[in-house]
C-alpha cells in the first residue's frame, strides 16, 4: 500500500472524493451496530406513527421492510456499500430496496447524531452485561478455590517479600472483592447511560409531536435524556465504560503477574493446564504462561482505548462534532479485550492445580512468623518496640544458624526472653498464625467464611443486576421483534 | 542543585541513607494527611482499649497526648522531623514527646499499610465533598443564566458551524446536565469508597479483638472492608475519583474553549469582567482569558494525575507494595485542580455579560433556519429528501444574493414550492424555530421550563447527597474530637 | 457474539484449545507482515548457508521455495490458516508444502522471539519513509501558500484574541516549521532503530557460526545489534515511533483546529472544496469540515497506542515476554492514522481558497496596530510602560467611538501624545506593520523569504535522507529477491 | 482549607482578583527559573545595546542592576511578591526596586511569550546535562559489573521462566544497551530544541534592530528559530524531553523489577545492602526493597507528565496561549524523578552483593540446557523439529526422575539418541553453553568482550556529547556573568 497517497493529485475531483469516503467513512467500524441500529430505527417509526407523522400502513410497510432488511444482514444475503458512509445510510438504502421512496420517512424527526448514540448505547448495555457475567464467571471459580483451600497456609507477601502467613482463600478473596468493586462500578455506570437520546436530532431535538418517554421505555430505557445539545455531544458513558473495563484488566493484570510468578519454578505454587501454555519454538523444555502474559499486558491496550477517548473530548464546543466519530472502535476493542481476558484468566485458574506443600515450605523457609512472636510478647506484656526488636534479633540468629524459628525448642526462644513459654511452639507454626487473625476481615477460616457469607449475598445482588439488564436488552428485543429467536447476529 | 548526587559515592553510608530519606520519604506530601492521621489514631486507640488491649488510663493518656499533638500541629507549634519516613512515624514521635514511652503501644495491631489508606480515604472523602459543593455552585449559576435566557435565541453549533437556532438557556442547562452526571458519578465512587480498611494491619489482619464494626462506625464509614489483603492493596478509589475529576475538567475546558472562542471578536457572544482577564506585558488593546485557557489545559494534568496510579497499579501483585505511596501526589493535585477550576469559571460566568444582540444576528446570518424549512415542506406533504434538496436550493440562493432566508418575501419562497404559504414568514424566525421544538429536552421555553424542573429535583437529591456525606466526615471528627471548633488545619 | 464464552466449560481441553487459540494468536493482526517476514528468512537462509549449515542445494531449495510462498501470498494463491498461531509458522507451513521436510531447517539458529522483532523493524523502515514522504508533501502545500502570500495580511492570535498583524506566509510557515521538527524527530528514531535483531535467537544468539554482520548489510541495516537480551526486548522503537507519530498528530490538530474555525462564517477566512466537505443528513445549509475535525481528533488514538506500549513494557524483567506481542496493532494503527491524516489535511489545504479580504477586514476591526502604537511612542522616546498605558487609552476610546485606530485622523493621535506625526498614518496599517518586522523570524516579507529559503536548504536535506532510507528499503529487496517488480504486496 | 471557595462571593471585585491571581500565577513553580530568567535578560539587553535602543550607560546600569538582583536571590536576601504573577514581573519589580524607572526599559521589544520558552529552553539543557551524567554514571556501574561477571552463569528467562544460561555480564550489558539509546535520544532531543525563540516576540517578531543570530550565541544555541509564530508557540522540546525521560523510567522499572524479584528468598541472586532497604513497621525479619519499588513505580508520574503536555497541546490553534503555562511543572516534575530514580538504582546496584551460587544453581535446577540439546544433536545431522521433540522427552523424563539433565550419565543420552557421544557430558553444563554462543553480541566471554569494547566506544562519545552541552551550558553563564562563582543558585 506504501506511498500510493502520495501520488494522488488532491486538485482532482476523484482524489477529493477518495479522500472524504476514505478517511472520513465509519462504515468499517460501525457495522457492528448495524443490529441495534435497525432496532432503535423500528423504534423511532413506531414513535413516528404515534406522532401521526406516518399512517398505519406506512409504518407497517417500513417496520417489515427493516424486519426483512434484519433478516438478511444477519443471514449474510446483502452487501454492506462502501460508497454509503455509515451503516444508517447503509440500512436506509437496504430499505429502499425493499419498499421504495417510501424508506426516506425513515429519518424524519431524527438526524444520525442522535442516532448513532443511541446505537453506541444499546451496544454498550449488551457488552456491559456479558462482561458482568464473565466477571462472575470468573468470580465463582475465585469463590470456589477458596472454598476448598480455607486452611491452605502460603506466605502472603508485601514489598515482594514473604510477611506473613495467609490462606490460598484469603489471597484469592482478596482478589474477589476487586472484582465486585469492579461490577458495582459497571453497574452504577450502566444505571447513568441508561437513558435514550432519541429525539434529540442532530442539536436540538425535532418539530414532531414524538412521545420520547413511550420511546424510552420500548427500547428499555429508565426514560430520555432531558437536554438535546447534551444527548448528542455525551460521551461520558463511552469513557466510563472504557475506565470500568480498565480497572478490570488491572485487577486482571495483578493476578497474572502471580500466575506468571507462581509459574516460575523458584515459586511453584501453580501448575497450569498444558493445553493453556505454549510452547517454544527453539527451546524444548518450556511451558510458556502466554494466556497469562498477555492478560497483564492487555492493561496497555485499555487504558489507551480510555485515554484516546477523553484526549478525542478535551475542548471540545457544543455540539455534535464528528470527532466524536472516534467513539466507537476503542469501545469495541475495550469490550473485546477485557471479556476475553476474564475469560482467559478464567480458564487458567479453573484448570490450574495449587501445589500447597510448595506454598507451605515457603512459609516456613521465610520466618514469616516473626510479627506473629512480636505479638506473643506484646501479650505477655512487652511494650510493641522492645517486642519487635527481640524478634528482630531471633530472627537474625536463624538465619545465622539456618534453623527456621518454626522449627527452633523451647529453649532456643528462652535465650531471647523469659517470657516465652511452652505454648510458643505452637504459636510458630502458620496453621496456628493465620487462625489467630479471627478479625473480621482477617485470616481465620471463621473469619474468611464470614467473608465469604457477605461476597455470597453479594453475588445475590449481582444477579439481580443482572437480571435486569437482560430485562432491558432482552425485553427491547422481544417488544420490538416480537420473537426473539433467529433475529440475532451469531 | 545539577550535578550534585553524581558526586556522591554510592559506597559511603551516609549517602546511602540520603538516597533512602531523599528517594522514599513521603513526609514532604503526607504532612498534608496530619488531621486525618491523627483522627484515624484516636479512633484505633478507643478499639485497642475495647479489645482491652489498652487500659482505661493508658486510652486516656494517649487519647489526650493525641488530642496535644493535633493542637500543637493545627497552630504550628512543633515542627515535623524529615528524617523521620512519614507522616505516621512523625505523629508517634510527637506523641512520645508528649507522653514517654507508652506512645510505643498506638501503634499495636496496626501497619502503617491499613493507617496510610485509612488516611487517604479520610482526606478524599473530604474534598469529594468539597468538589460537590463546587460544583453545585458553577450548576447554580448555570441555573440562573438558564433561567433569564430562555427566549434568548442563539446560533447552536455542530461541526463548529451554526446549524440550528436553540437558546442561551438550552445550551446552558446541556453543561448543567454534564456536570450532574459528574455529581452522579463522584457520588458513586463515594459510596463505593467508604468502607474502612483499619484493622488489616500489615496484610493479614491482626490477633487482637479489635471490634472493626465499632471503628468503622466512629469513623463514619458504613462499615468494615471484607479481606485484609484487599485492604492494604486496594487504591481503586483513588484512580476512581481522578478519574471522576477528569471528567469533570473535560466538561470544564469544552465551557472554557467556549468562553475563549465567544471571547473572540468575531463572535462576541460575552463580555467577560475585566477584573477576571489579565493584560497583555506588551499588546495595550487585549483582555486575556487566561481562566479559560488554563481550565481548558487543565484536563491535561488530571488525565496525566490519573494515568500515573492506572500505571502505577498495572501488574503488580498482592499485597502490600511500596509503589503504591506514589498514589497521594496525584490525587492531592488533581483535587486542588479541579476545586480552583471549578471556581474560576463559576466566577468567569457568573460575572459575565452575554451580549444577546450578536448572538441574535449570528442566528439570522447563519441561515440556520435551514431545517426548519425542510421540516415545514415535509409537513405540508413533501417527501423529507426532496425538501431537504429544495431547501439546499434555497439556502444556495440565499447566497448567491446575500439575502437571508429570514428576510425573504412571500413570493421568493414560492419560486421554490407552491407549498409555502404566507406561515413561513414566520416560520423563519429563529424564535419561532426554537419555540416549535416543543418535545421533551428540546428548545422550547416550555420544554426548557421542563428540564430545568427536573434540573431542580436532581438539585435536592444532591443536597441530600451532600448532607450524609457532610454528617460522615463532619460526625467523624464531632464523635473523635468533641468538640468541633478550633480542630480543624486551616 | 454475546454471552457465548461463559457457556465454553474450561475443564474441556477444546475448550482450552480455544482459549488458547483466540486470546494467544497474533495472526489475525500479524500477517500484515508477511512480506518482510519472508524477506527475513531469505537472508536468514543466505546466513545459515554461509555458516555452512545450510549445503548449497538445501540453500537453494529454500530459497525458491520462500519465493514461491511469497509469490503466492501476493497473488492471494495460497491462504493463511487461523489454527498455526502467528504468521512465521505459516510461513513455515506454506514452505513445507511447498519443499516437504527440509523446511523445517529454516529455524535453524533462529527464534520468533529475534524474528518477530525484525519484521517489525523491517515494517516499521517502510512506514516511516511514507510518513516522510506524506509529510514532506504537506510542507510543499504549506510552502507554496507561504509563497503566494507574502503581504496577505491576518490577524496573529494570542489567547484566541487578534494580536497583531501578520502574513498568512508566515502563519503557514509556523505550521512548516513544526513539520520540520517532526520530520527530523522521526529521522533521529529511523537512525536508533536500524540495526539488526536476527541471530539474537530466543534469548542468548546462537551456536552457529553465522555472520551478523553480513546479514544486516543485507537487510539494510547499519550493523548488528550488540546485545542479544536486549535485542529481543527492545521495543523503544515502537514507543518512539509512535511518539513522533503523536506529534505529526499534535500538530496537525492544530491545523484543524484552524480550518474548523476559519470555516466558520463568523472567521470565514477558508472556503474548503465542497466536494472535501460533507453534507448534514438534516441541514441543508450545512457543508461539514468533517476531515479536519477528524484530524483533530486522531491525536486521541495515537497518543493511545503510544501510551498503551509504554505501559506494556513497564515493569517487565528480561528477556522476552509474551507481552511484546502487544506492539503490532498500536504501531500499525498510528502509522495508518497519521499518514491518512496528513494526506487529508494536504489534501484539504491544497484545494482550499483563502478569503484575504475577510483576513484584512478583521485586521482592522481588532485594533491589532497596538502594540506597534506603543513601538511608535517608544521610538520617539517615550519609556514602554508609559507608552503602553497611553495606547491603551486610545484603544478604549476607539471601541468608545466605533472608530478602529486605523482610520483616525492625525488630530485624534496627537490628543493622546504631541510625539505622534503624520508618519503615523501609514504606521497603523497592518502592511507596514508586518513590514516593519525585519527580524530573522519576523513577519517581514523579506524576513519571511530568508525563512523560506532556510525551509528549502531544509527540504534538500529531507530528499536526502528519504533517499538513504529509500535505499535502506528498497536495496533490500533488491538484494534478496533480485527483481523488484511484481514482489511487493498492493 | 475545605469548603472555603463555595463561600466567596464571585461578584464582589476582591474574590475576583483572588481567583485570579490563585488560578493563573505561575510565581509558585516558575520561580525555579530565576537564575535563567535573570541570565535570558542580560542577553537581551546586550542585543538591546547592539541595537542601539539601549545606550551604554543604560546599558551598564541595567546589566549591573540584573547582576545585583541575581546575587541577592542567590542568596536569600529579597522575596518574591505572590502579588505579581510570575517570575518575569518579578524580576522586573525587583531591578526597579534597584535602579529605577530605567527597569523598564529591559523589557522593550520582548515579550513574556519569547521569554519563558527561552527560560524553560536554558533550564531544560541543564537538567538534560544533568540526567545524562546520572545516566553515565549508572551505565558505569552496569559496566563494572560486567567486567567482573563475564563467566558468571544464570538462568536467562523469557516467559518468566527459565529459558538458556546466560551471564550476569549479558544481562547488565543488556541493560546497559537500553540506557545507551535512552542517552542518544536526548542527545538528539537537545540539538533539536537548542535554538533561540528570543526576538518572537509575543508573536511576530519586534521591530528593532537586534541581531538575533549575535543573541544566540551568547546563550549558547546553535542559532536563532526561524518563525516568531513557531517560537512562541512550540512546546515540542518539553513533550520529546518528557518522553525520553518516560523511556528512562521505563527501563529503570526493569532492572527494579528484577532487583525486587531477585530479592526475594525464593530467588536470592541478589543481596541489597541494608542501608538502602527499609524495615517494617510491624514486621521485624523484613529489608524491603522500597528504592526498587518506587523506582519502577515511577514510570506512572514521568508518563502522566508527558501526557499532560500532549494533551495540553492538542488542538491549539497558533499562537500563543495561555494553556502552555502548564508545561513547566511536569517538565520539572519529571527531570527530578528521573534524576532520583538514576540515582538511586545506581546506588542499589553499587552496594549489591550477588549470590552467584544461587545463580548457578537455578541454571541447574531449570533444565535451561535444553535448547543447547537439540543444538547437539542437529549439529550431528538430526533435523531440528525432530531434535526438538526428542529432546523434549529427555526433559520430561528428567522431571519424573528428578535428575537435571546436568547430571545424566552417557549411558541416560544414548537411550534417547544413539547421536550422543561423551563430548554431551560437558555441553550440557551452563559454562559450555554460554561459551559456545560465540556470535557478536552472544553470552561467550568473547562475545560479551567485543561488545563491552563497542559499548566503551559509547562511552567516549557520550563523554563528548557532554562536553559540548556543557560547553553551552556553562559558556552562556561565563559570557553572560564573567566569572561563574558563586553567580549559581545552589
Amino acid at each position: 500500500v506504501a506511498q500510493k497517497k502520495t501520488k494522488l493529485d488532491p486538485l482532482r475531483a476523484s482524489a477529493q472524493e477518495e479522500v472524504v469516503t476514505e478517511y472520513t467513512s465509519s462504515l468499517p467500524f460501525d457495522k457492528e451496530l448495524y443490529f441495534w441500529d435497525i432496532l432503535g430505527s423500528i423504534a423511532h417509526v413506531d414513535s413516528l406513527k404515534g406522532a401521526k407523522v406516518l399512517s398505519a400502513a406506512e409504518h407497517a410497510k417500513i417496520r417489515k421492510g427493516l424486519a426483512a432488511v434484519l433478516d438478511n444482514l444477519n443471514k449474510g444475503k446483502v452487501e454492506l456499500r462502501p460508497e454509503l458512509e455509515d451503516i444508517h445510510m447503509n440500512v436506509e438504502a437496504l430499505l429502499g430496496d425493499m419498499i421504495g421512496p417510501l424508506a426516506g420517512k425513515l429519518h424524519t424527526g431524527r438526524s444520525r447524531n442522535d442516532q448513532i448514540t443511541l446505537d453506541l448505547k444499546l451496544y454498550s448495555r449488551e457488552r456491559i452485561l456479558e462482561t458482568m457475567e464473565e466477571l462472575s464467571e470468573l468470580q465463582e471459580v475465585l469463590l470456589s478455590i477458596a472454598k476448598k483451600n480455607l486452611k491452605t497456609v502460603m506466605p502472603g507477601m508485601t514489598h515482594f517479600l514473604p510477611a506473613q502467613p495467609v490462606t490460598l482463600a484469603h489471597h484469592t478473596m482478596a482478589h474477589w472483592f476487586k472484582l465486585h468493586r469492579d461490577f458495582d462500578r459497571l453497574s452504577c455506570c450502566y444505571d447513568r447511560m441508561n437513558c435514550c437520546p432519541l429525539g434529540a436530532g442532530a442539536i436540538a431535538g425535532n418539530t414532531y409531536d414524538i412521545d420520547r418517554f413511550a420511546t424510552a421505555e420500548a427500547l428499555g430505557f429508565k426514560g430520555p435524556t432531558s437536554n438535546s445539545m447534551d444527548s448528542v455531544s455525551d460521551r461520558d458513558y463511552a469513557a466510563e465504560t472504557m475506565f470500568c473495563l480498565a480497572m478490570i484488566q488491572v485487577h486482571l493484570s495483578s493476578m497474572a503477574e502471580e500466575i506468571a510468578l507462581w509459574n516460575n519454578p523458584q515459586f511453584g505454587y501453580i501448575k497450569l493446564s498444558p493445553t493453556l501454555t505454549t510452547s517454544s519454538s527453539m527451546m524444548p523444555q518450556k511451558r510458556n504462561p502466554d494466556v497469562a502474559e498477555l492478560a497483564r499486558a492487555k492493561v496497555g491496550r485499555v487504558v489507551g482505548d480510555m485515554l484516546s477517548m477523553i484526549v478525542v473530548m478535551k475542548g471540545l464546543p457544543l455540539a455534535y462534532n464528528r470527532d466524536l466519530q472516534e467513539d466507537k472502535e476503542p469501545v469495541f476493542d475495550a469490550f473485546d479485550s477485557v471479556v476475553d481476558s476474564l475469560w482467559a484468566i478464567r480458564s487458567l485458574l479453573c484448570c490450574a492445580d495449587f501445589d500447597v506443600k510448595r506454598m507451605r515450605a515457603a512459609c516456613s523457609a521465610g520466618n514469616i512468623i516473626a510479627t506473629d512472636l512480636a505479638d506473643y510478647l506484646v501479650k505477655k506484656g512487652m511494650p510493641f518496640r522492645k517486642a519487635y526488636l527481640t524478634v528482630k534479633d531471633m530472627v537474625n540468629c536463624s538465619i545465622d544458624e539456618g534453623e527456621p524459628l518454626e522449627e527452633w525448642e523451647l529453649s532456643c526462644f528462652k535465650e531471647f526472653s523469659g517470657l516465652f513459654g511452652k505454648d510458643v511452639l505452637d504459636y510458630v507454626k502458620p496453621e496456628s498464625a493465620v487462625e489467630r487473625r479471627k478479625i473480621h476481615g482477617g485470616t481465620s477460616s471463621s473469619s474468611e467464611k464470614a467473608s465469604i457469607a457477605i461476597a455470597e449475598k453479594y453475588v445475590e445482588r449481582q444477579l439481580k443486576v443482572m437480571e435486569s439488564i437482560e430485562e432491558d436488552v432482552e425485553g427491547t428485543i422481544t417488544r420490538l421483534l416480537g420473537a426473539k429467536a433467529g433475529s440475532r447476529p451469531q
